[in-house]
């Protein structure tokens, strides 16, 4: 018996140990909040990651660690990593967690990034504004999620804003400052790697955003296969750099057909929820079978599919249940302003089958906007 | 949120509860046996299902029962539908637990069965024999699974032995003689019904046997539209003569092309694991739509698929980790003769890839013999 141990209990944690359970695994999660949505079903160790006594305690209780947070302190992952196997390894999970590193290593591998520049001070945030122009995007280095820890800066008259909002943590998790790249779309790349170093990635997705937060994904992407081999290239260079052990996503911008990297989540991501359904082995499943040395599955399609995101407050499930190739997932969550409490996959033999199910589900819950971009690009690419 | 109670704590709760987890469902279940395997991922309450204390307590926790055991004492089904929702009704319950009861309802519905006599003295033995003629069964009419309880007559020297191993149930559970059919296959429709009424088949399930204990089923059967049209208007029937709501099983034989009933089972079952992958939507997620009220989802499938069942111990999983279409069903469960301890589903585009894949399955297990009359017949339709 295998207990898979988890360090973050929200709703990727979840979706883990319900793909894991048919393989026979007992997962423990560690989160700060006791009411984590994925102790509903898995038992958990409530406490701070740098608690070292519950720490300790999750590490006697695992055979392996792996995460469904990013941000767990470095050294957390450092102190479990000497006493049980931890995957992705500390040193990923480092590099992902500050955008500043992972821009960096990009650059070093080839990989085209925004411009950008380190921020540790006043002025050099108007000398990498000189350099880059606006518009640009101040962000945080380390922590931010969700769009959070970010100031658009528009022209020079919003420099003093910007410092005013973001200024303080120049010292404490740091600051980059990037070049705001007017993408035609965003893609990601979500891909696994084994322990072996075999490398396998889904088809190509493409991502819309509201408020900075996820809020449809589209697989495959409308794109050409130069384009998704290009990104795969990006992401199998990036994993073994890293020497990456199990699931990730590689978001990337696309402006004028030509991408740019914009961060690395090492972990399941929800640009890969719609694998639940629409591939022969999940993002979830596949990131055990890689953290655990198993083979790796099969993540060609099953067809087309389209997740909807629900932020904070979940719609009326029946629209999506009505569907032929709805599927439902609440996450089991309060509901709370951006918070994501649940998503739906929509799945069709055909990209012209998923317009008809959004149109569908576009009007049952009034969220045509929602699904309208999506509609919109397959109808450009047919 | 909805707690939904589960009567059995075995795979087919587990199963379930994996499955309602992304509808956002909380479960209950109930069992004897404190390590039944649903118990991994489910708080449980433990009692005989005759314990009122334990069953009230069952029942002041959950907002609607079902079962993963259709033996649960029809008094305590009753008892339980007094106080919260029971699906499938009691009536059905107690019909589908007796096997007199269920061929008397079979034969008044015009459904075919194999010719059959109650037996309940020793003369009404002899008399019965007379009459079917040999070789024939006697069987337990309550109470019997994976074949228990059943006693083959062969000829009339057997009859004596045939009184000896069963004849003190007659007063107990009772007794059932059966012609034995010699049939060609055995096919099951897996059907769910809703609470208005809907009903919907998913493809008719071929299924093989091994000393009593289903080995493999193969979906879509190879079976003619017309065939398969009679066995879903047998179920139709049936359900809406019980009023039946969630999912169930027919099995049937088939001799010289003509159908007979054998048994309803009166839960998800075991020929309709393969839903899990091979449909659209699966069983267990489509018998809590039903039990809940919910809309049904699609039972159409996604491509071609089989099921191995794993009986006794679990062999190793890579053969079957390593197929592009082989996914892994480990109930968490300590290895017992006779006891199934999980299944591996196959899922291809097409019957001839599944035949590859269960080539090299069976050749890596070194289990040709499980194998092997799925891929003969197979080849038989080719
Ligand atoms: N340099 C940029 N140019 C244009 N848009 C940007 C840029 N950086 C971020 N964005 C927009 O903001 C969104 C969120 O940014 P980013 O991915 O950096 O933040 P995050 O907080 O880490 O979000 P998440 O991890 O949830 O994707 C991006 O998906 C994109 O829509
Ligand atoms: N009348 C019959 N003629 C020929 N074979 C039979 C007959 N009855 C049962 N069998 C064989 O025995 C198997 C098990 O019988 P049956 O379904 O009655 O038992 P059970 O104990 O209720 O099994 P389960 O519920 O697990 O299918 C059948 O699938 C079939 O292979």
């Amino acid at each position: 018996m295998t207990t898979v141990g988890i360090l973050g209990g929200g709703q990727l944690a979840r979706m883990l140990a319900l793909s894991g359970a048919p393989l026979g695994l007992r997962f423990l999660v560690m989160d700060t909040a006791a009411d984590a949505c994925a102790g509903q079903f898995v038992p958990m160790v409530v406490g701070d990651y740098r608690d070292e006594a519950a720490l300790a305690e999750f590490a006697s209780r695992v055979d392996v660690a792996t995460f469904d947070f990013e941000n767990v302190p470095a050294e957390s992952a450092q102190w479990l990593s000497e006493r049980v196997p931890v995957f992705p390894n500390p040193r990923a999970l480092g590099v992902a967690q500050d955008r500043l590193a992972e821009k960096t290593l990009f650059r070093e591998l080839g990989i085209p990034v925004p411009d950008f520049a380190d921020i540790a001070t006043r002025a050099a945030l108007d000398e990498g504004i000189s350099r880059i122009g606006v518009p640009c995007i101040l962000k945080t280095r380390r922590l931010g999620y969700d769009g959070k820890g970010q100031f658009r800066i528009k022209s020079a008259a919003d420099v003093d804003a910007a410092w005013q909002a973001l200024g303080a943590q120049a010292q404490t998790v740091g600051l980059i400052l990037e070049a705001f790249v007017p993408f035609e779309r965003e893609l990601s790349v979500v891909a696994v790697r084994s322990r072996d170093g075999e490398f396998r990635a889904w088809p190509l997705t493409e991502n819309w955003h509201v408020d900075g937060v996820l809020s449809a994904s589209l697989a495959p992407a409308q794109a050409s296969s130069e384009l998704a081999d290009t990104a795969f290239g990006y992401a199998r260079k990036l994993a073994e750099a890293l020497d990456y052990v199990g699931v990730f996503a590689l978001e990337l911008f696309c402006r004028d057909g030509q991408l740019l990297a914009n961060e690395l989540a090492p972990r399941v991501h929800n640009s890969g929820h719609w694998t639940i359904e629409g591939a022969e082995t999940s993002q979830f499943e596949n990131h055990l079978r890689a953290v655990l040395g198993l083979p790796l599955g099969d993540t060609r399609m099953l067809g087309h599919a389209c997740m909807l995101n629900w932020v904070g407050e979940l719609p009326d499930a029946a629209p999506v249940l009505r569907e032929p190739g709805g599927h439902w997932h609440d996450y089991g969550k309060s509901p709370r302003a951006g918070r994501k409490v649940g998503h739906a996959t929509l799945r069709a033999d055909s990209a012209e089958g998923i317009t008809r199910a959004l149109r569908r589900v576009g009007a049952g819950l009034k969220r045509e906007s929602q699904v309208d971009p999506v509609v919109a690009r397959i109808a450009g690419a047919l």
